[in-house]
């Protein structure tokens, strides 16, 4: 399988699980009191819910192209470890709504919201590298000149993921807004670090090159 | 017509249905009772139903993929039955979230849901079938290149597909339960059957060379 | 500007707007009744729409593929065309789901939902017409090698579709269910006479060769 | 990266934007009241808020694509300035709900969804800057043969959108209807201009030539 059209499959669920996020805040918003103006001003935990998830998801779109142009060729066992990674990725807008609905809501519930959310987004860490480790472990489906430092250095980037997001899910238990901050402070290392720091530079002046 | 813009226009539709099924849970999970994690820890037919159809429609698209390999051109006749074929496909999302919904429902509930999925994806089976037997009947739309073995493993692996879904369908009259069951045992069963033994493993190296 | 990015967002649009026809089956289907067999069985006008829509959105797709292989190059003024065209067919399913839920309903709805069913259609049809024809007008935007007959051939075979849409929308004042009628037999014989007969096969080969 | 991924998840978020915003029409009309063609004949703001947010999608995707032509690769900054720039796009359909139901409501309520209609845009007019600055600034990402003349006209004209949106805005606070008015006029004037005046029509013979 050319992965031309692997590609066009997962830009097509990363574009729609995006956009599909604004339905939560329609559905938040705008119902709840008389005033249009006053539930808009209290619906922060809707905006702050899409602007992480729409990020987050931003950031995995980045990162699958990093990976896919390491990658020459798809088998079939490829293709549907990356099914399952999709399919996690498109689960997000779900716990993202009840984020966005619950967070300001009790303890409990709000509890209950960031773990779904945390519990998301590791297992969505867990497939990707499913999706590296499977394509990279003997060079299976890499491209004949696949950078030995750059494959490594995805390797060793994809790590944290998981330990990450279960330490951040381990914090919602006590403290859900704590939680919340820590998925958002994540992607915001993530995005800085990676475009403004020296060495992911170097790495796509490596990809130009 | 390039078979390229058939493509895209499929994988469009295949990205959207998977995409959509989160919709289900959303609708089903978390306005049930006053307790997020109740309602969470009790939706279980939410999450089958949607990892079962999200694994349903990417198998029809490795497979879509897969077909689309050994074509060179598309007629019109083609187009329209790619047509009624990606209807039924769009479909899916609605029996899905009648399963989510009802399975746990009582008996005449349940048993209207799963006969209703195993119906679409039956006649989903029987479209695939006309979309590819219309294409070789006669290698009409096939490559010059395409490989007689490969057409003929093709031909053959979609045969059972229309009667091993209305079996299960014949299933759900007695038990809802088992049907469910049986959809996700024939889709897992796909999966590891083809990424897993060897014949598909020798037939995608014949892909490749 | 190249078509081909003009392909792919039609695409997109075609591919969303067809296959978010299913949330009008599943808002109208399911909730009506203690008896989800019950609703199943009697919701036949849900199912009608959604086969009606999702044929003609992909009469349109099929349509506008043999449009664009015409067509070699695009000006501002043909892409706000097309923003029209795609607005157009982006509604189509407003009045789908109006016709699911109100054709079965009292007379004075059915006949609102199937008027505005007609009219959206005659709408579309107008703005295709205005696409072609901006394009094919002292042969603008066409290829050098645009077959001068398969141009004549596009432009008469579009000529009657608006007229054809409003009198079957003017039916619909008096009997939405004809006219309901009417809508389907136009796509299937569009279907038919393009698909089966001669002269498309014709054309369908002079496109190959 | 190639700019042809990045295009192709743009035109997923345009198109996808866009086509759902026939779900807020289809939320607002049609359930108010027991006449569905009452409804329908007063449902003016939800087809007027529909063919303003689409018409300013479709410029926004026009703009997006002369851009591109002068874009030759993208550093992982750009494309997580695109993703901003995305995030504030797919936000338009939940401002444009809001303008639908409550331009016709009390004056509170239609101050409010105006006001974040206008908010939306502004932002959106200045992350479409942002995406512009970052690449051409010292012809940091554009092609080596990138018409010097193109690229000051692309800043030039992008430079008045935050300013004309925030007065738009601004003219909300006293009148929610004429700054709607004054919406539609911006995209009006916008499209007359870029496609019929003499300007865009020599730029655009540039790009072919």
């Amino acid at each position: 399988m050319t992965t031309g059209r692997l590609e066009t499959f997962a830009d097509g669920v990363f574009a729609i699980a995006a956009t599909l996020l604004i339905l939560n805040v329609d559905a938040h918003i705008g119902n709840a009191s008389d005033s249009v103006a006053h539930d808009l001003l209290t619906g922060w935990s809707s905006y702050a819910a899409y602007v992480l998830s729409f990020l987050t998801i931003g950031i995995i779109w980045v990162n699958h192209h990093t990976v896919m142009t390491q990658i020459e060729r798809a088998d079939r066992t490829f293709l549907f470890i990356t099914v399952g990674f999709l399919m996690s990725v498109a689960f997000i807008p779900f716990p993202t709504r009840l984020m966005a609905e619950y967070l300001t809501d009790d303890f409990a519930n709000a509890r209950a919201a960031t773990i779904t959310y945390g519990i998301t987004l590791a297992v969505t860490a867990a497939w990707f590298n499913a999706v590296w480790l499977y394509a990279s472990r003997s060079r299976r489906l890499l491209r004949e000149d696949a950078d030995e430092t750059l494959v490594a250095g995805i390797t060793r980037s994809f790590r944290p993921g998981v330990p990450i997001y279960l330490g951040a899910t381990l914090v919602g238990m006590v403290s859900p807004l704590a939680s919340f901050i820590l998925y958002t402070l994540i992607a915001t290392f993530y995005v800085v670090e990676s475009s403004i720091f020296a060495r992911p530079r170097r790495r796509s002046r490596d990809e130009r090159s």
